[in-house]
This record gives structure tokens, C-alpha cells and sequence, in this order.
């Protein structure tokens, strides 16, 4: 196992109706702005519960964060904040909220330009406090620290973390996920799984409370994934979904282990030039990264065989194979396409896309700090 | 999976050297107390490398903290601290260490007679700051707010537990293990196990997340608990322990399921009344107590035969009697004695242990709230 340090200071209030204890999670004079999307929370009443539970609160209101959340949305709400002396953020969504809602922020405050906290890496000294009601389990951002921002304007998708970026709390109400639309449910399970294989699918390290969590976590995923589409009003599925998401990505399993990230670098540019969701593109890397990376992640890809898709038979190479297809077939249950050609994009579109790895300084990834252009091209052209 | 909050603030520092970041997490113009237990962080050097790391910082030091601690020994750290002010502890050593150093944090500042807070549930509102360097893995108490002190007057061993009582931060070096005794180790291994089994073997929940879990840890700790016994010096073995029992008890496998506990409550009346190591005595009564609540237990005993023992032939009761034998063997793989007679004690003792039980109003025990006298008789016999 590896030295780490693990901190993860979010408080999670889980379960039905844990709403009504909002109040008690942020400071009674506060001057609250609740950061949402595109409205669906509107519909679906959340919006409204969430607005009872803060009676006699000061709130404001700033909608329309998209999937994705790009720097030009979100600077008009730092404005809005700024004007209106805002200071505590209560973020209503799924992970692109949550997201968008840590680089607010993050942004009130700064100096410069907050850009450059993605671009520049610049330094954040402080930020404004905020919480989350997580609509969607999917990203984990929930639990993190961690956040991934677009900017429209050159079609840059990065990611930036900061210890003062955990929300204060974070309230999972799985009943809150029931009416989610089954194309949502399943990038979420998509995006969770490969959260979990980003940390797990490398190489082994001696780690052996990791690697039963991760291989829990996707046994989960596994089990209740496919539920959560047949049987969408199942509470105890959406609540082992929505705990699972969370787990995935709270600094726990990643933590003494070597962590890999390549699958999602190479996602990010597909969102950034072809607008897939980003558990779209993870679907159709994932697959085709394993098999590319096949001799490094030898000894975790037998792991994964056994212990997660039972496969003991036949020879390794046998087995190997056998776990990938699994693999992609378990996206492809869910309704997710593995194959770029299932959205339209031909083989002609790769220049575009490693051009793009090579602008953000993408050309050593991976748990090796190896895996280079080459490599990303082989991912690609296989993933066609 | 039902409501729950989970909130945990303690922050890791974990592997090789970490000791050397103590300076950072102390506020640097503190007064600290150094607390520990008989001496061999004094032997083995711990407590030299820690003032070493600590130069520069006001240190004093409270040695004497015994094994089961108790409120006549922390009293007198209390006054100590009082008298110089003490604004910062940091326990070195096993759970007893840091439980009874627990207890000098809420004491410190409480304003009636401290034995209250346990006899009568009196209320903290608040705790002196305290870490912790771990030495021993076993309690899990670096990563928790609870602890158990036994009051020697009275014969009394009481647990009690506040959100004000997280170590800020633990030190978890694992090569600092090497050299305990082993039955130290072995009672850990013991200790960590029972600790899962308290939150796990109750009923079924529908909490997915926390039973893969749990069942990861119990597996980590079958496989590597004899090795840390035949292969001391074993850096992944013990980090791996290390990281189990930290993991076992920090609120994660317990939150949202049922949780059980009685074990514990009967072992610590034959610490108190016969001097039995803790984990001795949860050795003794985990076996006895499934047996005799193995119909209510009947569903995750059964999922814990075949994912943790893999015991998927024969009908349920015979896979039920395998998996309760091989927690003894386990046990007693050890070398720690699963039964009262391996420890001297005879049946003569049980009516004794009966009416400390009723004394302390541990009547109603276990994850239906209906485990009484009578039931625990039978444990104490069938232990026998």
C-alpha cells in the first residue's frame, strides 16, 4: 500500500425526507444561493421542498447550469453572488450543479481571473461554504473535492480540486431519483463503474481493503444497475445506487493505491468536440483502453475476471478477454452505446480529438504516467 | 438500507514516516500533552521520533494509561492538564490510549464530576482538541468518537461517544507494528472482526454497499491475520491489518443497517469482573451468541457462510454450523481461547456477570432491542 492521506469532511444526510433537515445544516443569517439546472427540479417539486425547508432563510435563486457546466454560465453567477453578497451556496442537482456550484465557489472570492484556476492551476485561498441535494448519482461530486468545468469558448473540458471545495453536507434522498430519465439512471451507473475502475484496473499494490471495496462497489452496480431501469420506484435499489455512486469517488478506494484517470481524459475530448454525455464516452473508452493496456493491468484485469464477473475458466489471456466483454456488454444492458460509430462518429474524427489530448498536455497518463498519443490513437481507432 | 448521517472528520496520515508530519497538524503555539500506556512507545523509540517531530512545540507527557482504561488514571491526567493549561493531547498508542484520552478531552473542560458522562449520559458541549499516533490496530478508536473506560472502584466499564470527540487526525504508521507482542496482534485481528460482525450479522437491509464491505474487511482480516503472526516484519500484511480495523469501526459499515453490539456488552463484564483482555472476551462470547441467536441472525448468517467462508454446499443449517465452527477455528488459529474454561472461569461466574449485566441496564441488547437476561445466560453457558 502506498502513503496516503485521507480526509473527506462531508457530512451525508441519506435517506427519504432528509430535506426537511436543511435548516439545520447552514447558518440561520446566511444569504443562501440555490444553484440548479435545467429545471427539472422545478417539476418534480424538489425545488419547491427545498425552498419549505428554508423558510426564513435569505434565498436567491440562480438556474440553468448545464450538463457539463460551462465557465461562461457560471460567471454570471458569480456576479449574481458577488452583487447580492451571497454566502453559503446550496447546490440542487446532479453532478454538473455540484460541479459548477464548487467552481462558484471557489470563483466569488478570487482576485484574477477565475479561469486560470483551471488553466493556470492558480492558487485558491479561500471559498465560499456550500452544500449540495444530490438529484442524480453518478459523478460523486457529492463527497469530493474535485470538480470538471467546460469553457464553450475554446472547448476546453478540465478539472480542478481544492481541500476547501467539500460540501459542508450533501443530502441523498433516493426517492428523489425515481423519475429520473433511464438515459440519465444509466450514465450514472456507467459513470460510477468507471470511477471505480480508474482506481481499481491498474496495477496490484498490496492494497486488499481497496480492492474489496471497489470490487464491492461494482458488484453493486452490476447487481442493482439494470434493476434501477426495470424497476425504477425500487427504493432499495436507488438508495444501494445512489451510496454506491457516492463511494465510488469520495477519496476512499483511490486512496494508497495507484490511480489511472487516462479513460477520462480521453472521454473529455470527446464531450468537448462531439457534445456526448460524459458517461457516453466513458463507455466507449473504457473498453477499448483496457484492451489496449491489456500487458499492464495484467495482474488487475485477472483480479476483475474472478472476483467480479466470476470468470475461473480457461486460460488468462481467456479470461482477460472474457472480463472486457463483459464489461462492455454490461454498458451496452444499459442501453449506452460502446462503439464511437454508435454516435455517429467516424474514424476521421481522431486527428481532431488527439490534437486535443496534445493542447492540454495529455501525452503521459495513466498509472504509469506512460500512456502517450500513441496510445490514446490505438484507444480511439479501436473504440471505432 | 434505512436513514442515516454519516460524518467523519478525522484525518488519515498514513505508511512509513508519517510521524515526521505531526508538526502540521498541531497548532503551533499549543500546549500539548503526550499521553500513552506502559512504556514501549518509550522501548521501541515511537516516543522519541514523535518529540522529535514535535521540537520546538511546549510538550508534557501523561504515561500510566492502562489496558481497559480507567477514570481513576485519566483523573489524574485531567488535573494535570487543568493545571498546565493543556490545549492540545495527542494519544500515542493503542485504543485504550486514545479512548481514555478521549475521556481527558471531554473531562478537561466539563464542569461536574466527569464519571457522569458515562454513568449518567451526562451532556459535553465541549472537548479539548486531541490526535493520535497509532501503534496497536485493533479498536478503531483513531477514526471514531466513542470510547469504553472502566471506572476500578465500582467494577464498572461503560462506553460513551460524542461528535466532538474525533481525533482531528491519526498518525497510522504500520511499521510500527512490527514489534508488538503477538497476542497483542491477535487480539487485534479478534477485536477488528468482532467489531464488523456487530454491524453486519443482524438481518438483511437491503444495504448492499455496507455488506460488501464489511464482508472485504472480514476477508482481509482471515487472510491476513496469521500472516502478521508468521510474518512480522510483512510492511503489506500489517498496513493491510492496519487499515481493517481503522476501517472496521469508523462509522461506514455501521451507517444505515442494524447494528447488534450485544457481544460486545457481555465481554466487557468478564474484563470487568475477571480481568480478560477485550478481545479474549469477545472471543468467547461471538460463537455462543450466534449459536444461541442464530434463528433472528438466520439470513446474513447464511450470506456469511458463502461470501465470507465460501461455504455454499450442504443444507442452511449445516452451512450455519460451518460458518459459526469456523469463526471459532479462526479465533483459535490465533491462539486466542474461545471458551471460559480456556481462561479458568467456570459456570460458577455466570450469575455473577447476570446481575453486572442487569446493573448496568444491558437488558435489552441487540439489533431488535430484545436480547435479555435469559438469552444472555445462555450465551455465558453455552461459552462455558
Amino acid at each position: 500500500m502506498n502513503n496516503f492521506t485521507f480526509h473527506n469532511p462531508t457530512r451525508i444526510l441519506f435517506g427519504r425526507g432528509r430535506i426537511a433537515d436543511l435548516a439545520r445544516e447552514i447558518p440561520a443569517a446566511a444569504r443562501v444561493l440555490i444553484t440548479y439546472g435545467g429545471g427539472s427540479i422545478v417539476k418534480t417539486g424538489t425545488l419547491a421542498e427545498v425552498k419549505a425547508a428554508l423558510s426564513g432563510f435569505t434565498l436567491f435563486e440562480f438556474p440553468g447550469i448545464e450538463p457539463n457546466p460551462t465557465y461562461e454560465t457560471l460567471m454570471r453567477a458569480v456576479e449574481l453572488a458577488r452583487r447580492e453578497h451571497i454566502d453559503f451556496l446550496l447546490a440542487v442537482g446532479g453532478g454538473s450543479v455540484i460541479d459548477g456550484t464548487k467552481f462558484i465557489a471557489a470563483a466569488i472570492p478570487f482576485a484574477g481571473e477565475p479561469w486560470d484556476i483551471l488553466v493556470k492551476r492558480a492558487k485558491i485561498t479561500s471559498a465560499v461554504a456550500f452544500g449540495s441535494v444530490l438529484t442524480l448519482p453518478a459523478t460523486g461530486s457529492e463527497m469530493n473535492n474535485g470538480a470538471v468545468i467546460t469553457k464553450r469558448a475554446t472547448n476546453d473540458k478540465l478539472a480542478f480540486s481544492n481541500s476547501r471545495l467539500y460540501p459542508r453536507f450533501s443530502v441523498l434522498d433516493p426517492s428523489k431519483t425515481f423519475t429520473l430519465p433511464p438515459r440519465q439512471v444509466a450514465n450514472g451507473v456507467v459513470d460510477a463503474f468507471v470511477h471505480i475502475t480508474e482506481q481499481y484496473l491498474t496495477y496490484p499494490a498490496d492494497a486488499k481493503v481497496q480492492d474489496r471495496i471497489a470490487e464491492g462497489l461494482l458488484l453493486t452496480l452490476i447487481e442493482e444497475g439494470p434493476r434501477a431501469l426495470s424497476e425504477p420506484g425500487n427504493y432499495a435499489v436507488r438508495a444501494n445506487l445512489m451510496w454506491t455512486a457516492t463511494m465510488a469517488l469520495n477519496g476512499l478506494i483511490g486512496a494508497g493505491v495507484p490511480n489511472d484517470w487516462a479513460t477520462h481524459m480521453l472521454g473529455h475530448e470527446l464531450t468537448a468536440l462531439h457534445g456526448l454525455d460524459h458517461a457516453q464516452t466513458l463507455a466507449v473508452v473504457l473498453p477499448a483502453m483496457l484492451q489496449v493496456r491489456r500487458s499492464e493491468k495484467r495482474g488487475k484485469l485477472l483480479q476483475y475476471a474472478d472476483r467480479v464477473w466470476g470468470l475461473r475458466d480457461g486460460d488468462e489471456e481467456t479470461r482477460i478477454d472474457q472480463a472486457i466483454a463483459r464489461t462492455r456488454e454490461f454498458f451496452g444492458s444499459l442501453q449506452v452505446p460502446t462503439r464511437l460509430s454508435g454516435y455517429g462518429i467516424g474514424k476521421d474524427a481522431i486527428p481532431a480529438l488527439l490534437a486535443q489530448l496534445e493542447r492540454h498536455g495529455m501525452t503521459a497518463l495513466g498509472e504509469h504516467q506512460s500512456f502517450n498519443l500513441a496510445g490514446s490513437r490505438q484507444v480511439y481507432e479501436l473504440a471505432a
